[in-house]
């Protein structure tokens, strides 16, 4: 499996803000946002290297590696980032579900309270 | 047109930090991904009570409704939350394109330095 071949300078262009870039997570195939996450720099040398996503964590301040204990790891199809290069938006195919409530996406609610989301059974 | 009902126990859930909540915005029709933005309260007060997506300028610091310099504004159809109700996500009809480059959405360019999003004639 080829691993990703980043611009350099796209690359070099990346803003982290105190070391971390937000990172937009969405089902490559059905297109609905699956999560949001932060990456490091090293999350996101690992998640090229491996095209399996890696993020950091905030509240364990470790890296990540999402699916390592779930099994519900992401394959990354592609990475895209927004016109100030201070986001980055991950394109996956997700096994299983993304949220650790059981729902295939973490957005499984509106702000109404309705629950809109699907449940996986795993 | 009926403004948002939002379920007092959900709203007062969310977490704002430093006063910010971040935003993901996708396209009701298509799902693209088109921006990255936050609120403060009054910035999605007024988004609930106007159905027109409303910002927090971390640059300008200040209230920003999106296109009213454009005219490239946002209809809110849904507002999501996640697990952890700390991000938004927003599903809107946009008026022209998202981004100020002239791209439909923010997102039109691959770590690769490919460009890979729509051009919006305007």
């Amino acid at each position: 499996m080829a691993q990703f071949s980043p611009s350099a300078s796209l690359l070099s262009s990346l803003k982290f803000e105190n070391g971390l870039i937000p990172v937009i997570v969405q089902d490559a195939g059905t297109k609905e946002v699956l999560m949001f996450a932060f990456m490091n720099q090293e999350a996101l040398q690992l998640t090229m290297d491996t095209k399996t996503a890696h993020y950091w964590s905030r509240s364990r301040k470790s890296l990540w590696k999402k699916g390592e204990t779930s099994g519900h790891y992401q394959k990354v199809e592609q990475i895209l980032t927004d016109c100030d290069t201070d986001v980055l938006l991950l394109l996956v195919t997700q096994t299983a579900g993304a949220c650790h409530t059981g729902y295939k996406s973490c957005f499984y609610r509106t702000l109404e309270g309705d629950i809109i989301g699907e449940k996986i059974d795993d």
